[in-house]
């Protein structure tokens, strides 16, 4: 189901700003919590920069197991991603709860979210603006595609439940990779 | 033209993942850039992480001066933001070149760019990173938005010259600012 993606497009995935999930796993269990302020850093090996609030239940798995899964999902997903935001995994199993498939991911603990129509295998690579400004450099050791996803329409948080969903595409003769 | 916008709105123009302009000034030469690696780090004040890389001409002008502008263009300006990306400020004056009209800050000497809807006046608050990731930590000093310039719809990018414009507005019930 789940198709291998080559790691240099990972990009395209992730730079156009979309909402994603984080997953983590800790002491066996495992938690995903909405993410929305990420960004590329460097295309192959591709790096991510993430921050994850202290404030956030992941936090302190996300510093000690250093590997997290990063989800993107299509907007069909909207209400779940919301619901994810809105709670705790200090008190809920948000997977059970929303819905949510954790499936095995195959170089991290953390696992895939099978209804996301991509998924990213991340490993720590830097946590040296972890204390300063909860930022985390995450390197992609793996990506996975759902091809049966077509076109995939993401969202994009613009602040207290407003997202703007994915409109129109437009080409435009570019050199910028 | 421009009016005042609460440092704490910032966030709900970055966080969706436009692609933005960032403009820098030297040696009273001014000059701007596309980016899309950016992020948001904190609320307010508003901190802004980005990439700009070491092979661009407004690397050194950023590193050195440590002031900026992000301005956010929307879709109609699609033709010249890939044109200011296509090519270098070393030897072109892309201001000129392009039409876009450079207008003085209030904090900063870099220009804010007065066709853009929204211009963020920036100074960098930390360079930890620059020479391992190119990643430049921004704090906004002063935003900037332009009222004439209703619901402008931004364009996001997908690489290779594909962008995907904002699309319909959905409003789900979140507790996440």
């Amino acid at each position: 189901m789940m198709k291998n993606l080559p790691l240099s497009k990972v990009y395209q995935l992730l730079e156009p700003g979309p909402v994603a999930l984080l997953t983590t796993s800790r002491h066996g269990r495992a938690n995903v919590m909405t993410l929305s302020w990420h960004m590329m850093v460097e295309f192959e090996p591709p790096m991510v920069a993430c921050v994850v609030s202290n404030r956030n239940h992941s936090f302190a798995a996300l510093r000690t197991t250093r590997e997290c899964v990063i989800a993107i999902p299509a907007v069909q997903l909207g209400p779940q991603i919301v619901a994810v935001g809105n709670c705790s995994g200090a008190n809920v199993d948000k997977f059970r709860r929303f819905g949510l498939t954790p499936t095995p991911a195959t170089r991290v603990a953390p696992p895939l979210v099978a209804e996301c129509f991509a998924n990213l295998e991340c490993r720590v690579a830097d946590t040296a603006l972890v204390n300063r400004y909860n930022i985390f450099i995450l390197e992609v050791l793996k990506a996975w595609i759902n091809p049966a996803q077509k076109l995939p329409r993401t969202i994009h948080h613009c602040g207290y439940g407003k997202f703007v969903v994915d409109g129109k595409i437009m080409k435009l003769k570019s050199k910028m990779r």
